[in-house]
């Protein structure tokens, strides 16, 4: 792979990963997911479960539907085809108001769609706002 | 598993990667390689060939006899059995200081020592300070 095809694949997976964050803020799960490649997976927390397939994860993501989300990228670690990005959800349910900074590991395909996403966080790591 | 289990797994994780970047600061290439299970597999940058076990890993480590090597633990999240974590590595070479800040995923056994290592960064995260 030359040093510019390099770069532009980078560039690809920056704006995945920029975009995703935007569509976790939208509120729409069908947005996010199509992010996502047809046959991807999605570990979060990592540990438990994995989800299989665009359906799969579309399901995963509606619990943003409910939620007012702000999100924020924080730090971003490109390597290859491979992000590792540690980043800030703030979620307003109601009155109440939760923060969390997941570390995020996503794979990508040539196009730059998602083909894995695993969620390093523990329920430790929320806290109240 | 218990609450209590899953708290003392935590901690003992913790504690690896603590150790972890202290040993590396130590400048001890077998310091560091004991943290690691005998059979681990490191891979460093993602993408990279792996290296598989604790002569590979102490191998890799020797660059880190020929500087001096401060590190800080930015951000830690467990999730299981599994951690990522962002920290800066300040090195000094000769009359050069170089800073990154990588993202680390490990896995680990019941014992805390490390059986997995992926550092995810790109040679352009690296800066002259």
């Amino acid at each position: 792979m030359t040093t510019s095809e390099t770069g532009s694949q980078t560039e690809r997976i920056r704006a995945t990963v920029n975009a995703y964050l935007a569509a976790v803020a939208s509120g729409r799960a069908t947005e996010v997911a199509a992010l996502y490649a047809e046959d991807a997976t999605l570990e979060d927390p990592v540990g438990s479960e994995p989800r299989i397939g665009r359906a799969a994860i579309t399901e995963f993501y509606k619990g943003i539907e409910a939620t007012e989300n702000t999100t924020e990228l924080l730090t971003l670690r490109i390597s290859g085809a491979n992000a590792a990005f540690h980043f800030r959800v703030v979620t307003k349910a109601g009155e109440q108001t939760y923060e969390i900074d997941p570390i995020d590991v996503m794979t990508f395909d040539q196009d730059g769609r998602i083909t894995s996403m695993r969620a390093f966080w523990a329920p430790t790591d929320m806290v109240q706002r």
